[in-house]
């Protein structure tokens, strides 16, 4: 690998900062280094310009700027490294609390944004104990992740004309491939047969979620959503000024209702409601999507666990029973995977994708190539399905311990499992608070979720809580439930 | 490879949907099979249910089921394999043009859509010749991608550790990883110490104008964009309901003025302005930081050829000049590189970044955690400066070329060459319309880029085209600029 020749102009910056303040140039050579290395503003492992460089801009001889550097590398500023040269050290303990920017802003930016300023809960600070019981939703489980299929996937990319294909700029498409394998092997599994017209490629859900947003919510227009209902889903629909209207959710799901009637459009989660868990059955489904056609509004089913949606087989999709081309579905291929691979779907008639295509194009164009194409050929090999069934039995095993452990420790709780969810959503006596429950909790190292941030502002209800067995191992189970009942 | 152990419910729905018309069971099963091929709903290579399923589904015996479907073998509509099944034939073929959704859609789409519909110039659909000249911009050279130091970074990223550490849900976080290596090794080759929570990754350039334009734009506010500039530009800003300020290029890029100062942002591509390639020169960056400063807007540097820019090295960045902390530097690393990587960058000052990582959280959640692995890595062992250096000497090469055929040829024809672009653009006399051009140019396999689309569509100016080296192989320049000048 060749070297780079020159240094970074960003030297030239720094250099061409020294103040001349009376004290001799290596002196301020010396300071502007460990001020900067202090602050952080230069990264560790940063390599030094050469001293012929330094001596150059300086005005000062080789050897003054050689006696600078070795100062500083006697005080552990810069380290040496044989036939290579000197470079910023990477163990010095920075305060990066009080980080020096290159440029501190004097600017009011909040008051410059489009949108409100917008803040998600942080996680807390304070250290976890050693031993945690992760039992968010949709943590990854490496011990699941398909390594060597995937591995083998990513090589099948990687060939010379396989790369030709997908490192070129598709604007507004997606690889053919990985739109014929979700046509053939994943849609029909959700009932739905789709022309290749009708599916757009996304990063995620989430991107999902956000274009089918961007796509019909407008001021003056008026969206459904589910209450309690994803959190993210309302964030969205926010930055886009149009109406929320938050819909009842029951044992069922959504509730159809005339609030629903007076949507433009709904969003629902059919397959099973987030976070409850709820499935609706047939027969509300059916009257949802009358409800739509006479009057008039757009269904979108969100099915966020599509995978293990799959293998508890039964109900059909909204999609799969539309007759009218009024249903949008958004599916997501990377929960279980790996969330960080981001692939993601949206089912729909040819004319709303063609302007989901425009708008993913104004957006970032298209999802990454080499994805797209090895996840087309680790469906087509089969590995999917098989990676798939083995997730859903092993959260199936994980539920069942949750159940059993549940019935023992936690009998005053209400809640119900549904086959081929992740999650279990626990209803606690009223006078009970899930933030405090949560915070106590993750003091001893159980991580639950609380449910209010999925409940509306005006309707809070605050005695819920979401359990998920999607990356809790099984023998930490009992006991993670158990450490919960004696929290409380 | 387990195999898939129940047929996909959406046979369930095709079956479902056989009319009972007074005709044998086994002739509605060809005749629905058969519709449902030739329209294309059922996709080549999807297999069919076992007879047994058929004959319970539809109430007639396994050998009725066999027989229809072995009709449909002798017609061409499915392929029997052997120990396999039968499949739907893949080379049958479809009437594309009138294919048939599940669901025809009999709604109006787009009065439902929250922005205009959006359209962009299609390809015009007749065939190319056998042999074309590539000269459009930001095309992929294959030839030029370090496959095998790409598929080093790839296999290194997929080491368990990793995938534990990249496959998880980042929320609104990076690979940091990523980041450093973007603060040690690329950077500050434009002249910015940046601190890690200045720096956001992006999918790709295109993504960090988009949000740039959502963290900004409103209506009401004013932001200033080049006139000729990029199309995309200008077409996400008027989704935001902004008003657009088009603001004069000349020889040394946008040109200060009034218009600028009464600007609430500004986007500028300094480094080399798109698509004229004219370079900003060192006083003028100033003084529109000055005015900036003055003024009070927002300067946002989108440097959509950075690796080109760093090699001709030079002028620092407006990023690198900033006191005030007011310039937001959109960077793109996937450009020469893979356009189908997508991976780009924004460094703007802390508070800006934590509203872009929340906006992008709703948007897509982070860029693929793989493909950032990989990058660092391929940053970290010094293939991307190598790398960055090989396709600059190139391009400086085809460049020179460009140049002595365009003399040779096009002597008539207005083109400056700036070090370190990898366009050309041409000015005709005033009487030719480069759409016109490039249509004719087209039918003989020579692809250029008319010019007009980059201009306001108040101030069209016809006689503009942009001609690229980025994937037209050396040896084919002359022969192309030779072909086009016998075109006009």
């Amino acid at each position: 690998v060749e070297e780079q020749r020159k240094p970074a102009i960003a030297w030239d910056h720094l250099l061409g900062s020294l103040v001349c303040d009376g004290q001799p140039m290596q002196l301020r050579l010396m300071r502007a280094l460990s001020d900067w290395i202090d602050s952080g503003r230069l990264p560790g492992g940063v390599k030094l310009p050469s001293t012929r460089y330094l001596a150059t801009k300086l005005g000062i001889g080789r050897n003054t700027a050689l006696f600078a550097l070795s100062c500083l590398v006697k005080q552990g500023y810069l380290v040496a490294r044989e036939r290579s040269g000197i470079y910023v050290a990477e163990t010095r303990l920075r305060s990066v609390a009080a980080a020096d920017p290159q440029s501190p802003s004097v600017m009011d930016w909040q008051s410059r944004f489009a949108s409100e300023p917008l803040t998600f809960e942080a996680e807390p600070k304070q250290e976890l104990p050693a031993q945690t019981f992760p039992f968010q939703y949709g943590q990854f489980d490496v011990s699941l992740f398909p390594t060597s299929h995937w591995r083998e996937c990513e090589r099948a990319a990687l060939g010379v004309l396989e790369i030709a294909d997908w490192g070129r700029d598709m604007v507004d498409g997606d690889d053919c491939e990985l739109i014929e394998q979700l046509r053939k092997n994943v849609l029909p599994h959700h009932g739905i047969w789709a022309q290749p017209d009708e599916i757009i490629v996304t990063l995620g859900g989430q991107q999902g979620r956000y274009l089918v947003a961007r796509l019909l919510a407008k001021p003056g227009s008026k969206v459904g959503i589910e209450n309690p209902g994803m959190p993210d889903m309302a964030s969205i629909l926010r930055l886009t000024g149009t109406d929320i209207c938050h819909l009842q959710v029951d044992v069922d799901g959504a509730v159809p209702s005339p609030e629903m009637d007076s949507c433009d459009t709904v969003i629902l989660t059919a397959g099973h409601q987030c976070p409850t868990t709820a499935v609706m059955p047939l027969s509300r489904r059916k009257e949802i999507l009358e409800r739509a056609q006479s009057k008039d509004f757009v269904v979108v089913e969100d099915t966020y666990e599509m995978e293990l949606l799959r293998e508890s087989g039964g109900i059909p999709a909204l999609k799969s029973l539309d007759t009218t081309g009024r249903v949008i579905y958004i599916g997501s291929l990377s929960k279980q995977m790996a969330p960080g691979l981001r692939v993601g779907f949206i089912v729909a008639p040819p004319q709303a994708i063609r302007q989901l295509r425009a708008l993913r194009r104004l957006m970032l164009r298209h999802p990454p190539g080499n994805n797209q194409r090895a996840l087309a050929v680790f469906i087509e090999r089969g590995y999917y399905t098989a990676f798939v069934g083995r997730v859903a039995r092993e959260f199936g095993r994980r539920a069942i311990v949750l159940q059993q452990a549940s019935k023992s420790w936690l009998p005053d709780f209400g809640w119900k499992h549904r086959d081929g969810t992740s999650s279990f959503w626990f209803e606690m006596p009223r006078a009970l608070d899930s933030a405090v429950l949560a915070e106590a909790a993750r003091n001893r190292g159980v991580l639950i979720e609380s449910g209010t941030p999925f409940f509306d502002d005006h309707m809070v209800k605050r005695n819920f809580f979401r359990l998920a067995v999607s990356s809790v191992p099984t023998e930490q189970i009992e006991v993670g439930i158990k450490m919960l009942a004696e929290i409380m």
